[in-house]
């Protein structure tokens, strides 16, 4: 079989041959005048994609990284915390508060649902005030997007700090950190960005850094104090990745040539087109239309086929590799990721791959269907 | 000018082309068996490096992280911690226990000296017993190495813990981990072993782990405890930088294949060469030849030239990037690396360049002169 693989997975993502040619540009000098303009312009072009005037920080670590400086820059023992939990990634941002000894309150939103801002004002009146608010906007285990503008237009009446989890949707959805009163927003590299991982993305509103400069919980590699010392000069404290950093450019500038809306538009109908082809071919989706992600959809292929089984023919047979579910999803969901360098035939091949598997197991399909279905939706 | 850069920083250095090429393969899913497998080489090949058969973490990190995940596993607030500081790193080192609330005593040797072991011995009797014990094999802004095999030696007879700051020598130097006791050994990607920043690799011995899963500091992306749990299934706690590790299996490959035993002995001669050849020119040399560092060269350009103006002309006049000093250092040495992807003929041209630079500015230096040096301590 031909040693082309077709990755579909929530991230990592495919990275676009301009950004692995930008990658691999040659060493330079962390401390030095280039790389600090590079540095400067890489921070304005995320600052677009972020939309947002906050302060913004590029860190050399993945996004669970990118989480935890979030938590430990303010998080104090203690501390009241209301995390939003709707599937894996949030009950992570959970699990990193209680590291750092809140006194964590959860508000948990069965699988495939969204956050609810009954429930939230609910628990507030109960339980809160909170000092800090944890949410996930785009929820990768289950392909579930938050109301984070609902929340955010809540959470900017009190004294709480919003944080919030957008490693898997900026960049493909449209996330506006400061109309929606976001106080810390993280991200990573490896999925819209399309770059590989090892760099994530926070920015910092002006509400947060009070609470960052008295924060007691020790940080250092982590520590925005650090960063933002060290971004008056256009500099990092740590060695920067440098080969990402390059990447990171390009990629931004890919993201910023085809335009925001363009961008936001085309991850929109993949998520469509996803949709529809999965359904046609009799799989049920674990997320309603209304709140459906539109980077990773969660199909449900319990009337179909086994779960297991179905990831491995596309994978020996196809070399096409979808995701499985997490946790308690394991072996009940699968997750077809559309997002980063991806667009709307891609999906159109990923339906043609499952009715192809599903025709070869002996199911009654008709062949094309799917894709009928994918493509219509389109139109 | 022809856009060719010639960088002799000690870190990032220069990356070579087949591991360049190694970085540009297609991004896979970080959970599946191929890239289980990968890793599972990828530590191997790093602890026939180490020396080690401790267990062994590639970290998506830059080396600072990578030294805070050994602080933050295994020092809890009140811990007496010895920190033996001979520069810029160690203080990095020290600041990084007083950040996890260590009972901090410091041994400083004066910048261009290594650590003594009889100060060791006084300051235990003294202060001791300590809980944890910090040195840096190779201080990177000084250019000095210091004896870790007698440290270790002295440390094993002790309850406490050594760990050690490798960063700037692993794969350069013969570092022997296991033979010399060192509980926690760390390193990073972008010095000798020839790869962009943005990995670290730390080893942590059997007598560390009891101290690592009672540890009480909080920590999530840094937890040796994840990576244990996780690295059982050749799994990583969290996204891998994937395209890094695909460099650093590279890397791994070329140094293993070149033989430990011919890189070390390939950078004692780029050191004794540079040595010569700076001396030939009139540069004071830092650190005595008994303590010099394989890696990098501190050089006092006091007789010569102001520190600054031989940079600026190094840097515009042949695109050669040599370093400064740092803290209190800076203006007073310069520091030339010579590590990883770098043969006796880069530290001649080093050499060239630094030869014609004071030829130009008037010094009354013979032309070939320092050249001429630094081949004769290759015979």
């Amino acid at each position: 079989m031909l040693n082309k693989h077709y990755l579909y997975i929530p991230g990592p993502t495919p990275v676009p041959p301009e950004v692995v040619a930008a990658m691999g540009q040659p060493m330079v000098g962390h401390r030095g005048d280039g790389f600090a303009k590079l540095h400067g312009e890489i921070v304005e072009k995320a600052k677009a994609v972020f939309q947002t005037d906050n302060d913004l920080f590029v860190l050399t670590t993945s996004g669970t990284g990118g989480l935890e400086t979030a938590i430990a820059n303010t998080v104090t023992p203690g501390d009241k915390v209301l995390a939003l939990v709707t599937g894996n990634f949030g009950e992570r941002f959970a699990r990193l508060a209680a590291t750092y000894g809140a006194e964590l309150t959860r508000l948990e939103s069965p699988a495939g649902t969204a956050l609810d801002m009954e429930q939230v004002d609910e628990i507030w009146q109960a339980r809160g005030p909170f000092k800090i608010v944890l949410a996930t906007h785009n929820e990768t285990s289950t392909g579930v997007t938050n109301d984070i503008a609902a929340l955010g237009e809540y959470v900017a009446r009190t004294d709480a700090l919003l944080l919030v989890d957008a490693v898997s949707s900026m960049g493909a959805m449209d996330i506006r950190t400061d109309d929606w009163h976001v106080d810390i927003m993280v991200t990573g590299s490896q999925k819209a960005l399309m770059l590989p991982p090892g760099l994530a993305i926070v920015s910092v509103s002006p509400k947060a850094w009070p609470i960052v400069e008295t924060n007691g919980s020790p940080r250092f590699y982590l520590s925005l104090l650090e960063a933002r010392k060290s971004f008056a000069t256009k500099n990092t404290p740590w060695t920067p990745a440098v080969s990402l950093f390059y990447g990171l450019n390009a990629s931004l500038d890919m993201i910023l040539r085809e335009g925001l809306a363009n961008v936001f538009a085309r991850h929109a109908r993949m998520a469509l087109a996803t949709r529809a082809g999965a359904k046609a071919l009799g799989f049920g989706l674990l997320a309603d239309d209304a709140i459906a992600s539109h980077t990773v959809t969660a199909i449900v292929p319990d009337k179909v086929i086994n779960a297991g089984d179905l990831l491995k023919m596309l994978s020996q047979d196809m070399n096409v590799t979808i995701a499985g579910g997490q946790g308690e999803l394991k072996g009940k969901i699968l997750r077809i990721g559309h997002m980063g360098y991806c667009s709307e035939l891609d999906v159109i091949m990923v339906i043609a791959a499952l009715e192809m598997a599903l025709y070869k197991a002996g199911m009654a399909i008709e062949l094309g269907s799917g894709v009928k279905a994918a493509e219509q939706a389109l139109f």
